[in-house]
């Protein structure tokens, strides 16, 4: 006999954390699609050649590598980005510019998994590419305002900021051609605090004390975006780059008041730099205030050219990425995932009388016509033994008959929560029932 | 530069396709949920010992398989039911039996791809453990139904038969003992002709010529399944086994009549066999009436013991499973896909006044609110160039305005198929796209 077990770093889904993340699939699905994000896929497994070098050494190290039978030199995608860069210069006379596509799919790392990382784990991507217009980034910002606010989170807080600004102010100070390391050092203040940034910046990227304490200063500027904006313009004065930045961001937060978001959800933040050298214009990071401590649960940014290494044809974009499983784990610490709920169907139909199996499933379809998922008992067992599986998966209501409710062309139905029970007639049963879930 | 290409075997979903399947994935969840039947999943990856030897030479030799970082010797999935079984070991006791679960998912095989296959595809499983009532095989026939009907096919039928009965024939005709090549030769009926079949089971099996006539004779009976069964209960008579394979099938044929099922899909065709020897009782095979040729897009039956290989505990069950890439290259085949559409949003929100961008966000929104999807074209381009782009996409309808109209407060709504063109007020437009779309 074969010991059943999973991979180190690979895990089961079990019906109630499977549902759970159906339903986020669900919601961004549905959002990405109600702005014009259109589906696609692309193959778990490319050419060795398509993804390396493409994340760092780092990255590599953890590509799950191998020889195809056909001695080619495979490994499995590690994000949706590499394989998004190879599809749109693959296909770009097909897809045509601009080009907003969203992609929900399974991706692998071999990293060190004792953080509680998994080496496998979904990203829900979503793209626009083949434009440079501050129009795609306003939306990018509205998708993942969008996106938290259907998923049922009531607190959360976009940051947005954009690199332009941020390299704007680094020239304006005398440190152009130290923008890296001072970005690096500046993705470190919420953790270590601003002496220890000063200390690094001044260290290892041999800026003077006061640069260092001025671009804290102004990446550290709080209060209403406008007037974050004009403090920025200010500094900003002939730095073009810059200040097409602060343009963008007033654009940016007059739009998101114009349609309503409400204020306190987005934040100008000019501290985020999002460590990557990629991007190059917006930058957007998305905290939970309940539960700031988990970090960002979609980021992205705008980039200058997504498939340079894949075509000549220059394609800048701005998209972002749901962090699905971090956002799971964090609704279940927030108790916003429904507990003990395995089934699908809030309505449990038992089996009384075998012979009657014809009455159990038409009433079943009756139920599923009007809308309602409902399972019915595969065996005539004792009721109270069928009624226990209906309460450890969570069905919400029971449906009984036997012979005198036959005879009477009515149901027992059971609300498992309370107990309470009442008589419903055959007629009357789905109606009845969408009351008592609503 | 590195070449954008795909490995042999496997390819890219562009939005139209990736639309398509989605749709069907999306019907898949909704049909099995409505049943209760849950979501779980596994990983892609598994132990190679997992997968070894379950699926036959061919399927070891078609394995991707690795070694990974840590040295463990792993493999890529090829199908789902091999990690069911190992997961309903492994679970057993949380998940409780009976259990149902769908699962949708992707496979690997290093398949020859003469023949139009792929080396990646994704399975659509469902299956109730942990039963041997025949109330659950009822079920997976009515699930078939519902799923095919839910699709939008009207013309299809499902073959059951059972291998008790089948079994049971043999038996009676003292082909005890040549079940397997009997059955394979059976298999071939509908191929190769009675003929033919006649001479494999004589020469290669060794039955008598009369015994392979008897059986292709009683296989091949036609017409109402009640007719069809007295007709094989008087042949088995004192046979246990086949009498209760007869008796499960007529209480399917009767429930399906009971809840309403067009009797034309549902057909008792005594000659299936579906090859495997995994099968046990019922057996399901769907075909399409217009497209026969393509074979069945939706197979499956009744097992003994799913995961004997790992857990001494007898997990009897039945299933079956969607054959979704079959069944979309026939949705293409029949035209039942919508042709040209690659895009999931009917409405097109020109932007003509690029400071406008706030109002046209905010008319998408409003859109969206009310179930449309709306996407606004992110750069402030010429309409003209602007609407190319939206017939090209299969927007169905555009919405347009500029300083005239925001003056008024109203919008230009225009039909992309027509041309048809009319002036609806910013509080009328929602209500009057909706009647455009219906």
């Amino acid at each position: 006999m074969i010991k059943p077990q999973t991979l180190k770093g690979f895990r089961d889904f079990l019906p109630a954390a499977a549902m759970a993340r159906e339903r986020l699939l669900d919601i961004a699905r549905r959002v990405y699609r109600s702005y014009g994000f259109s589906p696609i896929d692309t193959p778990a497994l490319e050419y060795s050649e398509i993804l390396l070098g493409k994340g760092g050494d780092e990255s590599d190290k953890q590509l799950f590598r191998f020889r195809d039978q056909g001695d080619r030199d495979v490994a499995m995608r590690f994000d949706l980005t590499v394989p998004f860069a190879r599809f749109a210069a693959q296909h770009l006379n097909e897809i045509g510019t601009p080009f907003k596509r969203y992609h929900l799919a399974t991706v692998w790392r071999g990293e060190n998994t004792q953080k509680g990382r998994y080496r496998e784990f979904m990203q829900c991507d979503f793209d626009t590419i083949g434009t440079e217009s501050n129009a795609a980034d306003v939306e990018t910002l509205l998708v993942i305002h969008d996106l938290l606010d259907a998923i049922g989170i009531e607190r959360f807080t976009i940051r947005v900021n954009n690199r332009m600004v941020l390299n704007g102010l680094l020239e304006t100070l005398g440190l152009t051609g130290k923008t890296v390391g001072v970005l690096r050092a500046l993705d470190k203040l919420p953790k270590i605090g601003a002496d220890a940034v000063v200390a690094e910046m001044t260290e290892r990227v041999e800026t003077t004390n006061e640069q260092a304490r001025q671009i804290i200063a102004l990446t550290r500027l709080s209060g209403a975006p406008d007037e974050i904006l004009t403090t920025l313009e200010s500094h900003l004065a002939g730095n073009e780059r810059g200040l097409t930045g602060t343009k963008n961001l007033r654009e940016l937060f007059a739009v998101a008041r114009h349609v309503g978001l409400p204020p306190e959800r987005i934040q100008l933040d000019v501290s985020i730099a999002r460590g990557l050298d990629y991007y190059t214009g917006t930058i957007y990071e998305t905290f939970l205030n309940d539960l700031p401590g988990i970090g960002s649960v979609c980021s992205g940014g705008r980039y200058d050219n997504l498939a340079e290494l894949f075509t000549s044809q220059r394609l800048p974009g701005v998209g972002a990425s749901l962090g699905l499983d971090r956002l799971l784990a964090a609704l279940e610490e927030l108790g916003l995932l429904p507990a003990n709920v395995s089934t699908p169907a809030p309505v449990f139909i038992a089996q009384f009388q075998a012979e009657r199996l014809g009455d159990y499933q038409r009433i079943a379809r009756v139920l599923r016509a009007a809308g309602i998922n409902a399972e019915v008992f595969p065996e005539a067992k004792p009721v109270g033994k069928q009624l226990k599986y209906a309460d450890r998966k969570g069905f919400r209501i029971a449906v009984i008959a036997g012979e005198t409710e036959f005879a009477n062309g009515n149901w027992q139905v059971k609300v498992l929560a309370t107990g309470q029970q009442e008589t419903v007639s055959d007629a009357d049963l789905a109606s009845r029932i969408q009351a008592l879930l609503s």
